[in-house]
């Protein structure tokens, strides 16, 4: 993480400023502005709002908050915050059912905004806690792509230790071609390395089964381009060969790759069978008077538990190819998530985990068959 | 459940005895023999010889023992059952890791005759805790797939309550066109019918999204079949659309239907990460001397909790589309998990599931542009 940026020093905007009026003395990359929507998530504006002002207060991280002045002002000042941190108006917001076409209907969404101030050098990052579909879209749209890189992909940290399991892509791009799961390798060895301090991230292709051979066309074709010889100037992947649904919380590498769809699935499964394994648990240890008395002995554990298996500390979703940093916090997200994920969009972005990959990514040569991003 | 076939009534076979060596009784849907593939499993012979006698002992499930003369028949000898359960010889065996070409490799394994018997009208069903992707390879090879199918399916039953949830295909095509899921459904409900007694069972389609337009290209086109008017005689699909990978506990469906590359992942996912969830109770209830003693109080419920989450309770994935009946325990099964598996071939069998999925998929008309199976 950067040094905290002192507090105050943030110019606070006002409503409605023009997108233009950027603070004249520009954060580097070493003090990462976060550009948080604040009208994205099932509980916003209240838990955004408040999500941003612990990651301001507590972790000295600058935040621009981007929503509706009549909503988000009044959440500010009762805070006292409203010279401290800046808003900029966004009057149009989008549902958490919209997906991916909101980037034609919504121009002038918080979500459209808060990728216009990354585009603009106004912010370093994005912090949503909307529909996923809608963000990708939004920011596929807004956001240039960095040199050479066919699509973006999703990236979610697994809770193993010691280090977390980055899973990418976790549904990002229903449809992708092996080339694509070959730069997914590239993100999540960024990723790994940026947000986790992992060296030479060991590298895992999900698949159905542990030799070569197992998978479908699209895992056994991308299994051969990851074996392959990457050279081109990109960075060596160090690869591991398939791993399978079972390994995601093992730890057994470090980077996981697979395709938007079953990546998708896999994801939503482990945090479904999580919660179901744990309320079962519950129901078991509370489940007659004299389990229920055993629990009084184990309150400081569980508690600790519950902390450590909660999605919410995880601080969510990083899309990652794109220029700057976008995190998407988890829909239900409370302050406690939506403060996570403000900091580890700051963590992405003082570690220029887009630099870092168009450096992995190797030198790009633009040629006439070069596909659209 | 059929009446249990009093013990005893089985012709004792001999090693090597030659198989259109038939039973001159041989039994009815109501007495279903069950083929058990002695040589597969982590744990073979010794453990799915046991649970084969248990099967035979305590619910008085005929059973036919396939594999080495030399190692099954001490196990028998030992628990007295020599001349009550026959045994057919097969001296050669799969090994855990190998895949689908084990049909062509190995014509006289234990599963290959295993199949053998239920294509000859011997058993009326296969158990086997075998590799998977070599049991799926030689049972489509050996046994007939059903007029009209386009290819098998692996159906999983997942602990939901209060009947399972079917999840269909758990792996047996990696590659499946969108007419073959339409086929699971037929397939998955007829399972959901005999195995569970569910009338008009629910289907859904695994996707990432709930709209209709969610997904990757082969669950959209899924999706339009399913919706689609599915006539031809076909029995009507009770289609609830799209689910999601946190809707396989919930139980807001009876059957989930997907492609074999998803589902095996998403299955595998699930079982991993209730273990992992499971391992992280165990060890905060038992972190510390206190929260230790508090799991005195809940020894009975916790028992309970670790037999009803226990996927060996289950009996293992069907092989659905093929004539009879084919199941597969978990690779690690013990004694309790291959019982719990011949308990689930003898109920599919009894219950004519192969005659339940014919009806199902409707009046077979082969055309000039009949796939092959």
């Amino acid at each position: 993480m950067s040094e905290p940026a002192p507090p105050g020093d943030r110019a606070a905007g006002e409503p409605g400023q023009h997108l233009a009026d950027g603070d004249p003395a520009a954060p580097g990359p070493a003090h990462p502005v976060i550009a948080v929507d604040a009208m994205g998530g099932d509980n916003a504006p209240e838990q955004i709002v408040a999500g941003a002002i612990t990651a301001y207060r507590e972790r000295g991280i600058p935040v621009v908050l981007i929503g509706r002045p009549g909503q988000v002002r009044p959440l500010l000042s009762r805070a006292g915050m409203v010279g401290a941190i800046r808003l900029v108006a966004a009057e149009d917001t989008v549902a958490m059912d919209e997906g991916a076409l909101t980037s034609w209907r919504r121009p002038r969404s918080s979500i459209a905004i808060a990728c216009q101030l990354v585009h603009l050098g106004q912010a370093t990052a994005v912090m949503s806690a909307g529909s996923t579909g809608a963000i990708v879209g939004v920011a596929r749209m807004r956001l240039r792509a960095l040199p050479g890189l066919l699509r973006p992909a999703l990236a979610v940290a697994l809770p193993t230790r010691p280090t977390p399991t980055v899973l990418i892509d976790a549904g990002a791009i229903a449809d992708p071609k092996p080339e694509m799961l070959a730069q997914y390798a590239q993100l999540g060895s960024a990723y790994a390395e940026v947000a986790f301090g992992i060296t030479e991230p060991r590298v895992g292709l999900l698949s159905i089964g542990a030799e070569p051979g197992k998978g479908n066309k699209l895992a056994r074709r991308a299994f051969e381009l990851l074996s392959g010889d990457q050279s081109h100037g990109a960075i060596p992947i160090n690869f591991a060969g398939n791993v399978e649904g079972g390994d995601l919380l093992t730890g057994a590498v470090d980077v996981i790759v697979t395709e938007g769809f079953a990546g998708n699935i896999a994801l939503k499964t482990l945090e479904g069978t999580a919660a179901f394994t744990a309320r079962q648990f519950r129901a078991a240890i509370e489940g007659s008077r004299s389990a229920r008395l055993g629990t009084v002995f184990q309150r400081r554990e569980l508690r600790a538990l519950r902390d450590r298996i909660d999605p919410e500390s995880y601080g969510g979703a990083a899309l990652l190819g794109l220029e700057g940093a976008v995190v998407i916090a988890h829909g239900a997200s409370t302050a406690r998530g939506a403060a996570a994920a403000c900091q580890l969009a700051a963590e992405l972005a003082s570690g220029q985990i887009a630099a870092r990959i168009a450096e992995r990514l190797g030198p790009h040569r633009p040629g006439p068959f070069r596909r659209r991003t």
